[in-house]
């Protein structure tokens, strides 16, 4: 729901939440796996930690001020006085930043890396009212952004790792194919030695050669702070949306002065190792590298592009409309019919009983209810219209026999969890039958 | 975790993270339960949609300001040109403006009522920087917030489901005692009808009345715009702490020019019902009743009391630390079938298995490990000290054996699903000894 009162920040309406909702459960699934902490930070910052990281230099068009509308309300500047640039805040386009914050709040061991965070904070970018569109092209939008911090000599098992729940994430959402482009050094004003770069692009390279896709190379043509790896959609149009980014960075970590622990310090700090019981005996602060990384990308823009792709045929487990019960009438004994069998579906039969406090399992399924008023063929078919999953009908017949019909059409056979679910939600009813 | 570059925005941490997840979803099973549907909305509001909802006039010292920080990006004024008030946003304090955005974005009948709005979005509230303190005077804090648009027929039953879903959830989590307190219509300068006012506390009381518990009465005590109900919790020192809240609300749906289609509207306004068919064959515009309520209140106040009223002693489905495994040594075979076994707790065996995609089902567990080379009865004090629900040790006789070393004596006996999936996933190791 676009609204004029919020250019750029679209509301989401309980259907869009539940998809929403489900992208980010299942990410959080694949989190334990791929071995993602999350972790939830700030909306605004002072104006000086974007200072620090660079995003008050290269990024400020695109940033939020923040400010105090209370004078008095505004935090004091270092000589006591209110106001000012001390007193202001950016409002956050990114998470890097609070990520290094947390990683240099304890002292990390070579033995505590991978740290790997990931964050579902919204974000905001001011882009100019004239580029905004619908749920592409947003100001307030959220990434399933993640950050990895990892020694030098990591690199290549983590690029590998994200390529894979890449791989895995397209496949269950059945989108793709994706190419793949590896972007490196600039010819000038990069930042980092030579050496640094080699080593990390032979590590990219290689992860990307052992994912098993082909991938190109575009010379020359990445950030002047690290070397990247975009991950390019192909629509049913043909056309190509950039969707997950893997992004090095030697610049964040050097900014913000994170550093690590561990033996032969300089071996370590070029990615390789050693025996050699004289080096490892003196141990010492290594630079971490930052890999930035986001497996969807912008959720929102992530969700414009699967409404286009299913067509109103979400997979099952993603649906809003997974189920709805239709109503043959609405007299009363019909509509409290389907109230029963709403909840036996939902999973909250026992909603006012006292003795069940803890024990609330809801199935997570999604069911509506139909009990307007109108004809059941008008119904039905608006139903099929809108994707539900399955259509239940009750009617006065129903109520008598305490059942339901069915129509499970849109059910898949096997292979989804909540497909099961409902399956055996629809066991639990006292008898079923198939239209 | 606090920092000065945010004063106010608490960074949660892995482990808060893993709190504050569990309470959200922990919330939005009972949210299934209680009718709730979630929704997700705009973080910045143009200043024109706060001085709708009259936050602008009442309550702009606790709002901060959100400008372009390129005035080239600035959205136009209605004369064309950039910046001025037009292009100005306030950072929310609260979720009602944008949940009457919803309601009014579609065409509702008494039918469609209840509807029920829930939003976990992050607020900022401007509180002056002497007046903040660790979780519990924050900045930016998250509410369980939600809004109730109803007929005025249907508050009693309303806050009946309400102070149900309080107690319900209050007992899950052990809290309590906590005292309910009515405030009812200031003498003077408040908005709605006498009428409005007596049914609507009318219907306050019987619900009160219904809940079993005893209530106490602060006369004139409510705000200008409704009666409200305080739930104010006991902690262990005897200190009280207002935490939920319910608050009726006659001024946001008059602001909002809110209305759903009725029949008889004027007696449905009134909270009553008619079976006179000449009043029911017109149908016509009504105001309905917003609720507003929260049951846990300021997510970040309610884990600050939490984490002192547990004091390291969570129940297990909450608790950040459920098991521990800890290494004898930390020779590699150790280290190694430490990690196997974290897998298979955390129920991700499979992690690089290229078969076994969609079907990514961790347990939901909090499993650490501790490889430290550090003695292992001063890893097993530690653990026992940070609060681990569940201690396992691993050893070369284990990796000999295949087996692990339990202290399960941190795990709840029964009533925890969380407990049960424990308990189900070692019976998964090939041997088991308990200590
Ligand atoms: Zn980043
Ligand atoms: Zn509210």
């Amino acid at each position: 729901m676009a609204e004029a009162r919020n250019p750029g920040s679209p509301i989401f309406l309980p259907n869009g939440t539940r998809i929403f909702n489900r992208l980010v459960s299942f990410l959080r699934k694949h989190y334990v796996r791929y071995g993602f902490q999350e972790v939830i930070t700030p909306t605004i910052y002072k104006k000086a930690l974007w200072a620090k990281s660079g995003h008050l230099e290269n990024y400020a068009d695109d940033m939020f001020t923040v400010t105090s509308t209370s004078p008095s309300r505004a935090d004091a500047a270092e000589d006591g006085s209110p106001g000012g640039e001390e007193a202001e805040y950016g409002l956050k386009p990114m998470n890097c930043p609070g990520h290094c914050l947390i990683f240099a709040s304890q002292r990390r061991s070579y033995r505590d890396l991978p740290i790997r965070y990931a964050d579902f904070s919204p974000l905001h970018r001011n882009e100019s009212s004239g580029a905004l569109s619908g749920l592409t092209r947003v100001r307030r939008f959220h990434q399933d952004d993640g950050h990895i911090f990892c020694r030098p000599s990591q690199i290549e098992d983590e690029i590998r790792r994200t390529l894979d729940f890449i791989r895995v994430a397209y496949k269950v959402l059945r989108l793709g194919p994706y190419r793949l482009a590896l972007s490196t050094r600039p010819l000038e004003n990069y930042i980092g030695s030579l050496e640094d770069w080699e080593q990390a692009e032979g590590a990219l390279k290689r992860a990307l050669d052992a994912c098993g896709q082909t991938w190109t190379l575009n010379e020359g043509d990445g950030a002047f702070y690290g070397p990247k790896i975009d991950i390019i959609l192909k629509d049913s149009d043909g056309k190509e949306h950039q969707t997950a980014t893997i992004q090095l960075d030697f610049q964040l970590p050097k900014r913000f002065e994170l550093e690590y622990q561990s033996p032969a310090p300089e071996v370590e700090q070029r990615g390789e190792t050693t025996t050699d019981p004289e080096l490892l005996a003196v141990s010492g602060p290594v630079r971490p590298v930052l890999v930035h990384r986001a497996v969807l990308g912008s959720v929102e823009r992530l969700m414009a592009l699967l409404i286009e792709h299913y067509d109103g045929k979400w997979p099952f487990w993603l649906n809003p409309r997974q189920g709805i019960i239709l109503t043959v009438n609405d007299s009363e004994p019909v509509v409290n019919w389907a109230q029963i069998t709403q909840k036996v579906l939902l999973g909250v039969t026992s909603a006012s009983s006292a003795d069940d406090d803890a024990e609330c399992l809801p199935s997570n399924l999604a069911i509506d209810i139909d009990d307007s008023p109108r004809s059941l063929q008008l119904k039905v078919r608006e139903a099929k219209t809108k994707g539900y999953g399955m259509i239940i009908v009750v009617g006065p017949k129903n109520v008598a026999k305490g059942s339901v019909t069915v129509d499970a059409t849109g059910i898949p056979q096997a292979g989804d969890q909540l497909a099961e679910k409902a399956e055996k939600a629809l066991e639990m009813m006292p008898e079923e039958l198939k239209l």
